[in-house]
């Protein structure tokens, strides 16, 4: 069906989909990219579509379907998995304001008690689910979808197929004030945020607009729930950021990076391309591409385990040198 | 008044209800569970409601009032001091959206600006606040509360007296995405969340929906703040789970277990019952029942403590070490 | 214009205004706090405002305005550079709920789909955007604003010029139980959060209100998105408190101390005025004024850095210890 050449044992039945990693026998997954080719391997689902080249074999019970393109092949198994989610058909809920001067392409759905300010433009099929808030002067591509209750505040400009869930606020004043005696002066937050196509944000999360220019999140960058970005940070393209991590002002995060849950990137900070921080990590200064990180301040990550074994070595050492000190001084 | 026996010093004043550790002389206690026995001697409240059994003596200026069900005895007294918080009244207001397919019990409230979606059930006495979206197929049993701007996405499940504060969202895909060369492909989140009876959750809490099946917070759980909680993770039955947590996706957390504030749970790990992980921990790996942990990698609690201890003579030791190897060299 | 001394090279084109470690070449400046003087010479900034008798000489490129009130001739700047932020005029929506009861100053703004409840009482100026909720009974001051969706529960008093951002949510119940065999009991929460003037607060923060009396931000403080400030806390004036901070039940900060972000402060502990609480550090025990720490538990920021420095030196010391004792071995 897929057009590709089966490898192994058939006859299995799939109820679904699934990363390589998190699949068991019950699923369907596939190498989309060559990073992950040792993942193939350790995988327990029972097909797995790979690259036409890929040598491996499947183990026993798994089929490999060797296809020119293991990513479209997936899309065509997806359709056929994905019941249907609920999604709102287009049209505006009488209860919904929209300001007069706002442009709304076609078919877009505005939900009950949402709020469109003016000069607001929609690009066709994007939906503003009920509750939700959309700034003056917003500009969204084609196809974006705000869940119930987000708020995007004014001048925040989005690319196609943006997808933001419930809770979550793009364009919140960054951080920023001047300490005064007679208390502290607010620097004025005047850029905005700026989201490329394919990026999904889960829920409750906050990215500030820039003090100047903008906050920029790049094309197909994933972001999880609960996560803060600060004022002027940039994210690259496809990234992970995992829930609760957070980002302080001007640090920017390179394409292909993966911030597991809980870090932190202080300001400023630069994080090189295809990196890997680990979860609750806090990096204070920059670090190269492909960097796998861990701890506080930030050490590769197998040195972080190793120092964490290490440390619970200490109460012993520091008997053991105790009794060193006390047998040289018998031998003085 | 309570139908119980008084022991030690009689005529406190006493301005309200406390627990065990937080009480102070003004405030009446008690011990409703035996695991918190030894909270009792400490406690300085001036009234501790105990089991009948209770061997030990009330300090002086305190009185233990011996009760058959403490637990009962504390509900009434609760009754006498609680004055009336803010409970809206049964009614629907005009601005809000119901849809014509919802199925409302006796005495439902709707607040203003709130959205009942298609084939909602609220059971009898539910309130649903201002603002606050209950999404498609969402079904509740009796007496359960949104405040105001919850969240509750379609097909969730509650039982009877759940509570959720503002802010919270319920039922948010979960973040899972298979990564490939031209972007990561949504991973389909079909599932659902199931809340049991006598659940309170916090306000700006993500609770995201299963892939497959459900995400389960199970009967008399607490959830404080902010906190996270991935697609499919199960919490046992009467957690205490603290502001800020994070817990990954298919983590299970064991009945009564206690997490700290700013905990982090891996994926797929299974904290046993009972067990009480410290603030901030990140546990990465099971955890056997009445584990009591801290640090990241997670230690039993004291270990921790006495490894951040033997850090700080680190520099130290380093400096001893040195010291040794020269007078041993002198000796060669 | 200013009416100051300029010292130092004249003829910047300055783009906007900044702190002083913040600052680029294109920003001016300002030293309102003798707290900061060090970094008046780190400053890449091309304009400093400094007082009458500040002494130090500006850098190359550089120049001074002295002027007997830094504060004030940044404020001045401050309208210069300021382009029309985003700010509703003065109305109320016709979508909007408002209580009869509600008693609302002059020149008030009440945004679509907000709600007004009882008895609430606004100053001139205030403004609820869209969405927003005022509970039963709230009090606030003049020029106070709510962004859109923001939640403030019943009875929270506000002074002047309180600033709430999107998503937060202020006087949402405490987390207070006590554990029973047959289920938690919940304590009731019955006092308050009051917020004294020009505080500003970012979004999806939770503000819980006190069990008894009141939850407490004090004058001039400025709270980051996503913290948590657990009921009774006491928050003194002008604290900078970072982003996902969590601060547990009756915690005292304070006045004019500085929590960076991910930082956790345990329950009951005081931290002494003008202190600066490192990124994802855990307090647990009470700090004297001007403390400066860092790591968990707290350490002064020297130590801390110090002490995970002489940890990456810890499996070396393993190994050197054992061949000392092999040496000494072979000498007995």
């Amino acid at each position: 069906m897929l057009g590709g050449e089966i490898v192994g044992s058939t006859g299995h039945l799939i109820s679904g989909v699934e990363s390589l990693d998190e699949a068991d026998s019950s699923k369907l997954s596939f190498l989309g990219n060559k990073k992950y080719e040792s993942q193939v391997a350790e995988s327990k689902a029972s097909i797995i579509i790979v690259p036409d080249g890929f040598s491996a074999e499947p183990a026993d019970n798994q089929a490999f379907i060797k296809h020119k393109s293991p990513s479209d092949a997936f899309s065509m198994v997806f359709e056929l998995f994905a019941p249907e989610a609920y999604r709102p058909e287009p049209g505006i809920a009488e209860s919904a304001f929209v300001d007069e001067s706002a442009q709304l392409g076609k078919d877009v759905h505005i939900g009950a008690n949402a709020v469109i300010m003016a000069n607001v433009e929609l690009g066709n099929g994007c939906i503003v689910e009920a509750g939700s808030y959309v700034g003056p002067g917003v500009v969204m591509g084609k196809g974006c979808r705000l869940h119930p209750n987000v708020t995007v505040r004014e001048n925040s400009i989005f690319a196609d197929a943006v997808f933001i869930h419930s809770g979550t606020v793009i364009g919140c004043d960054g951080f920023g004030y001047i300490p005064g005696e007679d208390g502290h002066k607010k620097i004025p937050q005047l850029g905005i945020v700026q989201i490329d196509s394919n990026v999904e944000i889960g829920s409750n999360v906050s990215i500030d607009r820039a003090r100047f220019g903008k906050t920029w999140i790049k094309e197909g960058t994933k972001i999880d729930n609960l996560v803060m970005i600060a004022h002027n940070v940039v994210i690259g393209k496809h990234c992970f950021i995992v829930a609760q991590v957070g980002i302080a002002g001007s640090a920017q995060i390179g394409d292909m990076s993966q911030l597991a849950g809980q870090a932190g990137i202080s300001g400023h900070v630069q994080v090189g391309a295809e990196s890997t921080i680990g979860g609750k990590t806090v990096v204070i200064s920059d670090l190269p591409d492909k960097s796998v990180v861990c701890g506080y301040p930030a050490v590769p990550l197998k040195e972080y385990f190793r120092n964490q074994a290490a440390l619970r070595k200490v109460p012993d050492l520091l008997r053991k040198v105790r009794d060193l000190e006390k047998r040289l001084d018998e031998k003085d």
